[in-house]
Order: structure tokens, then C-alpha cells, then sequence
């Protein structure tokens, strides 16, 4: 099918939510002549630069207004996801957002199609978690609740007897199935942000090494300089999109362990640790995601250069300072909260070692006493 | 002076002109929180990405209600221009905008400081350009309209005799001041985008080499390879830039010859040939006119590839096959018409090579029957 400038300039493109992740979506889409409607409050970042806001109950609406769904968030608005889907606008596909809503099912998902993922056992209840952490991890294990796990939230870190039983009485009281498993003693933490196309094409971006504190991204770089490594992500990455017949960017989070690499979780969504594409890759996760959406070609994901990305997180009023070592994103966010996201800094280098450099002058101007997480 | 974020939240920049060069200088300042306020008619493409939008004449009411005002074309609003001026708020400064006014003073500005820049005389009537055409340039310049002249407008290129003949009868209806000037014999046109603070702080981006027809930009593209000629035009940048204590992006436009770089014309704003820095530099050219503006610290200017841009120009539906090549900026015009600048394709490549053929692909779906200009 051939396609002209006209067929877009009648499309509207809905997101569900408006965080940063749906506002870079409209900034990278604006080049182009599309509708973008936001389901979200009214003062959500995205919400404020979208053609159109809907409110979530609105959001009937709003899939009923649009020609194509997509989401910046999997974890909420259950029902408009299954609505959107049912008139058969959705994308990602309905089979990924099933996956992120119970933690077991993705793990499961893993196993069956042959993809390294940390050892797991699933658990129904407390004794049952109390038992496999016991005589499987003796006591050195990660417990996470099933539903609603994103940003750390609902995981529990064990790495001693104690630990469990200090543990055990919070995880009593969530009603939920259970994911334990083995606690990763990795060399690193890393991502890749993979496109599929309807036609099945795919691409990735170079992986990155990422630095999370406390289940959140503080800050990631790459491109990874161990090629062997990168390339068992990026086959990873695409055993399962393929799997999942994706449409859309994806990022999927490793542990990185020798020569062993073992999907943590992967997000059907742009993803944080691809924030570092708007300014090293020619194209961006949040336009290719855009063009991916609506059958266009894929642009260009190898990086110009090498480059890295800084979390503004709970800070308010960060130093302008940070702009002598990148660029900034500001979210526009009404109100910073601890472990908020509010903006990033993105940086560039001829070097991992200038971005990492780079990347330790911000960290030290944006948290000159350390980060409060 | 130390600068925090919260100083940005409070700022509302205004833009005179609401074309493709307001628009972008909005989509690139909408990661900070500013304001943006844009003078032009409400379809504008600026207009449409605004946080206000005022007609032409409100442009009092907009320059009070603004901290800093900017413009993106500096060939009308006078009255805006000088109330702005009076206000104290304009920038770049007045200067760099009379200057371009009168396009005799802007050549004999040249003259006084030692910028290189085509033989040229002034007439004040139609007998004195005729008697220097023939005297000074035995039927071989070119002559120009002293006011309103850019996109190749005003002018009339003579190579003899008989084409001054041919012209003169439209000249003389002209009431104005003239500047004729050397047909320069030039080996290429090239450019250069320059960046200058308050503090004076100068950057500038790599030069282009440019391909303009009948007065309008087709494509361009850099860096250029001859280091020694880079040289002499940014010297020729900085000097400019100093003399007029400029503040904020200007773009320049050579003539080589030989070793010899001739100024042009400079424009006193953002400018087309600085497009392809959207994609080729870490920050752009729209970005760094902001930063300016604000008195922040400027971003790198050095390309992460070597890059390029197409116009795309007179067309209403261009082939989205151009996206296998490039990225498409599409400024959402009202209307199509001959020689407009409804959008742009950007282009990188690790080689110039690989840009020109770029270049020449984009081109071809584009063009197919050639440029109608």
C-alpha cells in the first residue's frame, strides 16, 4: 500500500494516559499531521500539548473518536484497554497488556517460549511463599505480588530468615498470587527498546546498561560494548515480539550475569530507559512508535553517537546548571513527590566514558546530598 | 547569576510570525516550562502549537504581556518590531534588524568591517542602475531591491546587454534604492549558523554546502569538507556577530570561490539551512535560540553525523516513502502553493556521501517531473 501525506492528516491517534511517556509521544508525533486525543485529568503533561483531553470516564468517547489506541501505561484503565480492544483499535496488542497484568502469567509466557528468565516458583498464599523461599532459595529470593508490580512496587527482597519473617506479616495481608523467585546476584542491569511493525519488521536500538535504585531508574547509557551480549538481547527481544505478534515499541529490562542474560520484565510500551533516543538515535522510540502505529516505515534506530539519560526525580526546581552536560525535559508536572518523575536530562558523547563522566556531574548537581528514594 | 528552573516557569516568550520557523522554535522549547506567545493569524503553524495566539494588531497587547520578544522573520511588523525595541525586550537587537531593512546598509555595514562581501555600488534611481550595469559590470550583476527582498524576490540577474534591457521596464516601477552588485561565478553556496549570548558566548554549527534555485532553498547539506574555508566563515560569523553585540541564532550565507568566501546575506533568526541541526546536532538551532534568548547555557553545536535537509516545496501530499530516507517535518499549512515551504525532510549519514545520496533519493519521490518553482 502506498501511502501519502494526506492519509495521515485525517487520522486521530488516541493515548490512554498522560505522563511524560504520552506528552514525548505528542512532541515526537507533532512533526506530523495527526490528531492526538489524551485520556487523562486535565493537568497531566500530555493532556496539556494533545488536540484533545478526555477524562477517563470519558473514555468511551474518546477509542470511539480515534482510529488507533495506544497506552503509555499498562497497569490502569482496564476497561478502556478492553474496550479499545474490542473495536479492534488497539496496539499493542491485547495478548501483551493480558501478560503485564499478572506478574506469573509473563514469567510462565517466558518459560514456554524458551526465554531465559531468573528461576521462579508460583505461590497462591503465604505458606506457600514462606515454603518455596524456604527450601528453593533458602531465603535468598525476590518475592513479587502478582498484579499491579511496576516501579518497585509489591516486591519484597529477601536475603535471610529474617528478612522473611520480618517480611511475612505485610504479605499476608495483599491478596494476591505470588511470584518467588531467585534473587539475581548480577554483574549489571540493562534494557533494549525493540519495534515490530505490522508487517512483522523489526529493530531495535543498541541495549543500554542501566542504574536502578529501589526498583526505579536513576539513570542508564550505551550502547552495551559487549557485543555478544547485545546480540543475545536483541534475539531475545525478537523471539518475543514475534511471539506476541506486536505492533508498537517495546522495552525489555535484563540481568546481566556473565554470559548469562535473563529477562527480568519487559514493558509493551516506549519505555524510560528510551528516553536516551531522542538524542543519540536519528529517530526516536516515541516517533517510530507513532509510525509503527500507523504502517508507516521505521526510522532509523542505530545511534549517532554514544548517550545516556538522568531521572529529575521528587525535585521541583532542579539547577539550570544541568544544561552545560545535556539537554533537559521538564514533564510539567503540578507537583513534586518523592521517587516522582518530573524530567531527565539527556546527554551525549563520543564515549561511554564522556557519558559517563557527563552523567556524574548531573547526578551531582541534581542531588548534591544523594538521592532520597 | 545561577539559574533554577522555577526562574523558567515564570517566563512567556514571544514570537513575531507564526511560520515554520515559530514552530519549531515552539515544538523545541516546549521540553522547558515556558510560555509561548505568537503574533500571526490563528492558522498559522505556530499559532496552532502556541500557548496564546494574537492577530497582528494586538501586537501591543502581546509585548507587554510577554518577558522577551523574538521573531522569525524580520522583513515585516515594524511597528511590533520597534514597539518590542522600545519596550526593551527585543532580541536579537534592533540593529541586525534595521540592518536588514535596508539591504545597501547591510552591504555597506559589510564594508566598514571588513566582512567580505560582493563588489557592489548603490543607485538611487533606474539611469544610475543602468550606468553602473554597464560601467562597472559591462551588462554582468545583479541587481537588488534595497527593501522587502528574500525567497529571491526583487531581484534580477543580468548577463547582458539585452536581459538589462529586458528588465529595466519593471525596474523603473520599482520606487526604491538599488544595490548592483558582481555576478559572482561561485564554486558552491554555503552557510553557517551561528549562536551568540549576552555574556558573548559564540558558537557556531558546522557550514553547509546549499542548493538554492531561483532564490529558494532546495536541500543542503554538511558538514563542508574544507576545513580552511569552515574556518573563514566562522571568523566571518564571529566578527559579525560581535559587531552587532548579537544575541540569539543568526544564519549566514556565503559564496565560494576558489579560497575566497564572500558573505551573501545574513539573517538576523533561526533560518532554513540550520533545519537539518533538528536531527544532525545534539541541540538545535531552535533549541539554542532559545537557550539564548533566556541567557542559559548554550548546547553543543558539533554534528553527531553528517546531515542533511530537503524542502519540500508547492506540494500538498507528499509520498510518505520519503520516511525510508529521512524524517518528515510538516509544518500543517492551510494551503499548497508554488514555491511555499509546506514542509522538510531531515537526513543523516555517517558519510557525506551517503546524505547527497539520501538527498537525491528524497529528491526523485518529491520531484518525479522535476522542481516547479
Amino acid at each position: 500500500m502506498k501511502f501519502f501525506l494526506q492519509d495521515l492528516s485525517r487520522v486521530r491517534v488516541g493515548i490512554l494516559g498522560g505522563g511524560q511517556l504520552g506528552w514525548m509521544m505528542v512532541l515526537e508525533g507533532r512533526k506530523y499531521p495527526l490528531k492526538f486525543y489524551v485520556m487523562d485529568s486535565p493537568e497531566a503533561p500530555a493532556c496539556k500539548v494533545a488536540d484533545r483531553c478526555f477524562k477517563p470516564d470519558e473514555y468511551k468517547e474518546m477509542i470511539d473518536s480515534v482510529d488507533v489506541v495506544t497506552f503509555e501505561f499498562e497497569h490502569v484503565y482496564e476497561e478502556a484497554l478492553r474496550y479499545a480492544y474490542e473495536k479492534d483499535k488497539l496496539l499493542p496488542t491485547i495478548e501483551s497488556v493480558e501478560l503485564k497484568r499478572q506478574r506469573w502469567k509473563e514469567r510462565v509466557f517466558y518459560k514456554e517460549h524458551g526465554i531465559p528468565t531468573p528461576r521462579f516458583f508460583i505461590a497462591h498464599d503465604v505458606e506457600e511463599v514462606y515454603r518455596i523461599a524456604k527450601n528453593e532459595f533458602d531465603y535468598k529470593c525476590v518475592i513479587k505480588q502478582s498484579t499491579g508490580g511496576y516501579d518497585g512496587k509489591g516486591q519484597f527482597f529477601i536475603k535471610s530468615k529474617n528478612d522473611l519473617d520480618s517480611s511475612i506479616d505485610v504479605i499476608k495481608k495483599i491478596s494476591d498470587v505470588f511470584v518467588v523467585e531467585e534473587f539475581v546476584e548480577f554483574d549489571y542491569e540493562a534494557s533494549i527498546i525493540a519495534i515490530r511493525t505490522f508487517d512483522g519488521v523489526f529493530k531495535t536500538y543498541p541495549p543500554t546498561y542501566n542504574r536502578n535504585e529501589k526498583g526505579i531508574l536513576v539513570y542508564n547509557y550505551g550502547p552495551i560494548s559487549n557485543t555478544y551480549i547485545s546480540m543475545k538481547m536483541v534475539e531475545i527481544a525478537k523471539r518475543l515480539a514475534d511471539s506476541l505478534n506486536y505492533v508498537g515499541v517495546m522495552g525489555i529490562e535484563f540481568f546481566v550475569r556473565g554470559d548469562e542474560v535473563l529477562v527480568n520484565e519487559f514493558a509493551p510500551r516506549v519505555h524510560n530507559t528510551g528516553h536516551y533516543t531522542l538524542d543519540a538515535a536519528f529517530t526516536s522510540q516515541f516517533e517510530n512508535h507513532v509510525r509503527a502505529l500507523l504502517g508507516l516505515e521505521i526510522g532509523e534506530t542505530k545511534l549517532l553517537s554514544c548517550g545516556g539519560m538522568v531521572n529529575i526525580l521528587g525535585l521541583a526546581n532542579p539547577p539550570l546548571e544541568v544544561l552545560k552536560y545535556g539537554k533537559l525535559y521538564w514533564y510539567g508536572k503540578n507537583e513534586a513527590r518523592k521517587r516522582r518523575k518530573m524530567g531527565h536530562v539527556n546527554i551525549v558523547g563520543e564515549t561511554l566514558e564522556e557519558v559517563k563522566n557527563k552523567i556524574d556531574k548531573v547526578m551531582e548537581l541534581l542531588y548534591p546530598n544523594g538521592l532520597d528514594l
